[in-house]
């Protein structure tokens, strides 16, 4: 175990305010030590917490937290913070059920003032806590420290524009470790490379406010170095001073003397809005980080010394990977078929088609509103898209999904990985309400697969579709492991299949809980009652001929899927009380997610949070057809 | 009435192709002054459609329509447009019933080859154009036109970053007006004006590469222009350029013999992404929106001499103006109360609320997804905002109201105007889905206001709240004329009302359609029947009390509400469910908008092609009874 010698007098981020500059710099080793024996213990977000460790004990010494506001992006990078901020005996629970969120988190400490784990909300939220204060709220600065592929975002871009609007003392610093989850991409981000390409490396484009404010040699320096990139003292400025922000850097988001000094002469100086451009390296200071392509952006358990992974070897393949491997082969015979992902290439198994078909996928950046009117254009244009996005993340391109997509019937193709619970990201990443936000639309067909064959069926299913927008979804992680089909069966569009025909009770399963759901019917068969077991496959449009004959041949009619109330339950019994299908004494229940967040722990820990184990899906039918377990069937 | 022999002469923009320069800018006039005599007689958006005329004109001498694609950003720019592309005939139907729409439209024309109504989506369906065509598929050119306002929307700098990555040759065209439907904020408004603030006014910051295209004497013209602005030629570009695009402008978008020039030298020597920006004045060429302070932005029929407007009297408040009254009076006494609008301080009554309080209203401009995180971090910080923003267009904030608002459980008030269905905007601006996606949600609370009175309650409700985030929806237009109370009363959450007592059928009303309910119980009572009339006011939390009592003793039970399925019947119907209570014969009708996106017509006939008349809410609860109309009552 390394000796924490500075780290073990910090409970709090108040106790660095009286270390020298130089023990805060010895102090940020020893924090990055203590984060990867942490991590290696749980797994977690590496890479990101490694390139803001400095960052972090600059802020925390220079600004006044909790009075200050400091908003980490996304929120991933915050695992120094929490070592400083209180949390540090916990962090071996970090991600864990019970344990500590591997993002900031509001109810967990009052050091997080704005949780985050979706990107590029920061600035929006650094603005409001500004006008707070101006306004004689009792907190003081607001600090957003955002990356270079979160600030390429929509989001993010408007949060600038308001804020230069505003004009209002806040600070925006920009971490830039050129690299995102994926590589970024997009215009801006050659243009922040092109800010510090020049041969003086740093400083090259400090602001003249700054320069004044600073020391005389690093004043000098500063000022010589801007001249040489800019040509001019006054010559034209940044996007971010067009925007209305003041800007400085790049500076060395390492070197801790920089960083104080910055944060310093900054903090003191400002009185509108500033930007901060720090050059960081993801992974820095832990080689097998820096010398890995992710730089451990996420990791599994691991070794310290060797960096080895601990990885646990799948029984079957991913979802994400089937997805990628069965539109990898369509699109061979199929030249029309296109592929678009929001950063998220290898999340999303489009790493798999980009290789098989380089010129044919498109990764837009961290741009989902955008995504999904370019995947609309397409569609218009006569290609066959395929916009794969997270459940969680597509809320992001929600008025685009209504406005350009289903209002106008294209058909865009919508593969919704990350259904429902997925583990230790936790409620900001959970799956729950695409069902419903989608099936809610005109136009709209919506699929799930219940195991990883019919995700295969489904992509054909979505290929050979033309009639307009369709989607399907699948959950997080492996497969049943069932076999494989050699090519995807087009399905028929509203047809659901029924695995096992009874007659007392319909078990109707929606998506991946089909396995559940038949541990389930076991369950009731045990009591003696005879049990249907459905997969609708489609929440969109139902299968009516199906549900009439579940409703009217059985006392009790159970749905089950993985997602929010208003989805494929709410369907079923929209449609049927339409038909006067409730008005007889059918006994129906609707199980979805519970009306509440659910914290991280493994998927089927959060399933049995959230009430949905087989054993809570055979109560519940058991209790519908009036039987109490244990009690012979009529 | 205006000869318009050149006009005569166009049935398509083909016919465009023969005419001279000089008579393309006389058909520009006779096509303005027949677009003012056109929507003198239907009313609709004027102002916009009036600064684009030459530009609209020009766009189809030089570009191949259909082949090539215009994409008009919003769409509502597009009555110019309509007129060239065979639509002339049918301008008087605008915005009718029946008639074409108000905004580009697919379905209508293959000259619309991408429909808009919400801002800020055309530079990404021109992408989408621009590499269908690059994969092979027959399509032309791509030409976005997109506004100052809409350009500073996230979307579509989403879009310019991935366009100016791509580098693939297609055209941006920035109508700069300085004035979206409120004048634009934001930095970035301020920076186009800084573009063309010199003294030379335009052709400042023209492009080498294309002012090498250009005939000498415009050439040397633009040279000079350029280099006195910039200090160099080689000086730093504009944002545009800096993003990726060739950068050509300013250019005076009134000025034919220019925007031919400039369109057919680029159209000639593009390879890359072009963004061509125009100067335009809103209202261009009728005095009256000229001189008008909205440059008849909006505007009903109206007499082309004088400009006067035919507007009705209003027999009630509209609720828009009493929601910015009640907030107003309520901040007199509450100085923590915020406003937020994205670029609609009119539209929503903010304006009202700003004339109040000018410090306290913060418009973001056409930024959804930054305004929706910025009050979660104003109300983090300690004030209470409210947040404004039509049904339509908080789905662009989608997740960050899961992600911001709901999941930190932050006390984000939203205002919701324009629920239900909308009248002559049509399908694009229905306010159909807040209900359902806001419901699903954890913490959030749902009320809907039945009338203007009850408009006022809500207000003082969610300023009353501190619990977590609610909203509360009301429709366009005017209020029922219902006596005011001199203050709001604060709700109690989750408590409906009942406003009359029976006993065979219950109607569960669900805001604004609770006075057609009421008629519909008079004719159900016209059959012999007794009714209960209740209005639910909250979606969330449901009055479970008042639901079970209703569905405990009555024999029908038929919700009523201006929103698509998944919405509040699907709630009711789920609660219910879990309860068990509709094990029994309770015959039970969830009515909604139907399964179908409904064009523009009066509000009340667009809810009578959606089935949600009196007759229809009577007739359902009386099949569901098991009643015929005209049979006599048990």
């Amino acid at each position: 175990m390394t000796q924490t010698p500075l780290l073990d007098r910090v409970t709090l981020p108040s106790d660095l305010k009286g270390m020298t500059d130089a023990e805060l710099s010895s102090l940020a080793d020893e924090l990055r030590a203590e984060v990867v024996s942490a991590v290696a213990t749980t797994g977690g977000h590496l890479g990101s917490s490694l390139g803001v460790v400095e960052m972090t004990v600059a802020l925390h010494a220079v600004f006044d937290t909790p009075r200050d506001k400091i908003i980490w992006d996304v929120g991933h990078q915050c695992y120094p913070h929490k070592v400083l901020t209180g949390r540090r005996d916990r962090m071996t629970t970090l991600r864990q059920e019970g344990g500590i969120s591997g993002f900031t988190k509001r109810s967990e400490s009052e050091y997080d003032p704005f949780g985050a784990a979706h990107s590029s909300t920061s600035i929006s939220a650094a603005l409001g806590f500004t006008v707070a204060r101006d306004m004689g709220e009792p907190t003081g600065d607001a600090v957003a420290v955002i990356g270079d592929g979160s600030i390429s975002a929509g989001m993010a871009y408007e949060a600038l524009n308001n804020a230069g609007h505003e004009g209002r003392r806040m600070f925006v610093i920009l971490n830039d470790n050129e690299m995102s989850i994926a590589p970024p991409v997009g215009a801006m981000s050659k243009y922040l490379s092109s800010l510090y390409a020049s041969p003086m490396g740093q400083f090259h484009h400090m602001a003249e406010g700054f320069e004044a404010a600073l020391p005389g040699p690093l004043r000098d320096h500063a000022r010589r170095a801007r001249q040489l990139v800019t040509g001019a003292v006054g010559g034209q400025g940044t996007v971010f001073e067009e925007l209305g922000f003041q800007y400085i850097g790049p500076i060395d988001g390492h070197d801790m003397g920089q960083l104080l000094q910055v944060l310093r002469s900054t903090r003191t100086w400002a009185t509108g809005p500033v930007l901060i451009h720090a050059c960081t390296v993801k992974g820095k200071g832990y080689a097998p980080a820096e010398n890995s392509a992710d730089k451990y952006h996420g990791v599994s358990k691991f070794d310290v010394e060797s960096g080895t992974q601990n990885k646990s070897r799948p029984n079957a393949p991913s979802y994400t990977k089937v997805f990628g491997q069965a539109l990898a082969k369509l699109a061979d015979s199929d030249p029309k078929i296109v592929g678009i992902t929001a950063a998220m290439p290898s999340g999303t198994g489009m790493d798999i088609f980009e290789k098989a078909h380089p010129k044919r996928m498109f990764d837009v950046g961290i741009a989902e509103q955008h995504g999904v009117t370019f995947a609309a254009g397409l569609a218009a244009g006569g290609l066959k898209p395929f916009c794969a996005i997270y459940s969680t993340f597509l809320q992001r391109g929600y008025d685009q999904i209504v406005h350009d997509v289903a209002l106008q019937n294209l058909p865009v193709r919508f593969a919704i990985d990350r259904a429902g619970l997925v583990g230790a990201d936790g409620a900001t990443h959970a799956g729950a309400f695409d069902v419903g936000y989608l099936s809610a639309l005109p136009n709209m067909v919506v699929m799930a697969a219940s195991d990883e064959a019919e995700l295969v069926h489904m992509v054909a299913t979505a290929a050979a579709y033309q009639d307009g927008p369709i989607a399907f979804r699948y959950p997080r992680g492996e497969g049943n492991g069932v076999e494989m089909p050699k090519v995807g069966e087009v399905l028929e569009i509203g047809k659901g299949r029924v695995l096992k025909n009874g007659s007392d009770i319909a078990l109707l399963s929606f998506g991946a809980h089909l396995a559940e759901t038949e541990k389930a019917a076991e369950m009731i068969e045990a009591q003696g009652l005879s049990v249907t077991i459905a997969d609708a496959r489609f929440a969109k449009p139902l299968d009516m001929s199906l549900i009439r004959n579940l409703a009217k041949s059985h006392r009790a009619l159970v749905t089950v899927e993985q997602g929010s109330q208003g989805g494929f339950g709410a369907m079923v019994l929209h449609a049927l009380a339409g038909e006067g299908l409730l008005d007889g004494d059918l006994a129906i229940r609707t199980m979805t997610l519970p009306d509440r967040f659910i914290d991280q722990a493994a998927p089927d820990a959060m399933y049995a949070d959230a009430g949905l184990t087989a054993t809570d899906i055979a109560a519940t039918a058991l209790q519908a057809a009036g039987i109490k377990i244990g009690e012979a069937a009529e």
